[in-house]
């Protein structure tokens, strides 16, 4: 098993784990070393009071790209928590789907900066920016 | 009908559309002038992948929280839209609630800044710190 | 000697080594476990280009009045060493002086999260609030 | 006069007026359409406890570069103001000279979004990664 072949597995499997996830309907894009992409089709489970993708659901969608992102540069019997993350939003989209793709900025031994942009995909497949997020990680052992 | 009164019903209506809230299962727990506190019960809807409550989780009811305080100061054909926070994750819960107070810090025309605590509430009763939070909102004219 | 008359004179001995803090003129006004307050008197080394206050000047005192805070908490053969602040500036305010305050939220073992309001003083005793911030640092071996 | 040449005039014309960044030895460095660096070198009038880089003064330069960028982006009748920033350090440095480099992420008609890196510049030659920042201005009219 290569090295991109080991850490897209293991994002798989701490993705498949995450119940908010799951039940808000996100999934997996692209795995690779110091990236990772995450999409989320728009439903009523992740709508605000006008109809649009809800913060939320934003912040959650960028908080994870980062995060995985991290993982992915993180040796392998440790994972990684956020420790804090900042986010812009920049725009209000209904319908198509959310893509958040976070980036590894600087990956230290005890912590991990990264960026993640959120971008909207409409039906008609216009790309517009929606989100940006800047975050800290921290390295930890990993206990499950 | 009071102003306390008024102000409840508009953060109630406001909340009701939040398919997003609604289907994460959160709940409005108290508004007034400057503040408004909302609950999050535990579920597999909410949980991150070691079963503890989502980063997603807790940063959606802490902007929400942070929003709806600074809705209450808004004029009554004016909205509010977050146009950033930042958020602190302090520790890990699994069971019990989650309880997300906003707070006004300073109300402008055109701009509110927020904070909101995040506190774990658990089986037992016990309180313990989750997360903290700072958020600034762009006052907008309402538009539906 | 008091843990408190300690911890001061720990504070005290850092902030004295701070180049920039002695040529822009700020003070240390108060030292207590979890809380640091700076001052920082008005003159032409602080200005932006409208004559205020510069948002320089004033992240500066947020980001060492809530450093502080965070070193009065840390173990004495510790440091602590900001990983990232958010700063939100309310208001612009000449003449007179800012005062940060830094206050503990959580002392971790590896990790600190503080905030800080920064108010403004002016010449006649009005205070009014200039700026919020909230900050991570992180616990390090002292090194000299 | 190109654009070009006019909103580097617009810049010049703004920083010369900042009496900290002349105190603390700052330099422009360059300007263009949603872009702007800006360099300091390192001197006593800058440093933290442990003679490096104090994050007072990489916080400035970084507010600094994030703001400008969006001025090059504004209407001539306009200024813009610091909303807020975010700020991660990312390793400390003594001597050389620090750049911060500011990028519009995004221009609306009310708020710029910025990000700005600063990287640190030693006698050698080496260039490090140092912060990031992400930041959120406000347009206003100019009033000098």
């Amino acid at each position: 098993m290569t090295h991109e072949e080991s850490i897209l597995l293991r994002v798989q499997a701490s993705f498949a784990r995450q119940g908010m996830m799951q039940h808000l309907g996100a999934r997996l894009v692209r795995v690779e070393p110091g990236l990772c992409e995450i999409a989320l089709p728009y439903s009523e489970k992740v709508t605000q009071q006008q109809n649009g993708f809800h913060g939320g659901s934003i912040g959650a969608i960028a908080d994870i790209a980062g995060g995985y992102a991290g993982l992915t540069v993180a040796e392998s019997d440790m994972e990684v928590t956020s420790v804090e993350y900042k986010i812009n939003f920049m725009a209000a989209f209904q319908g198509g789907e959310l893509h958040a793709t976070g980036h590894v900025v600087k990956a230290g031994r005890r912590l991990i900066v990264t960026t993640a942009e959120v971008s909207h995909v409409g039906a008609d497949g216009k790309v517009s920016t929606c989100a940006a997020m800047q975050q800290t990680l921290m390295v930890v052992p990993k206990t499950y």
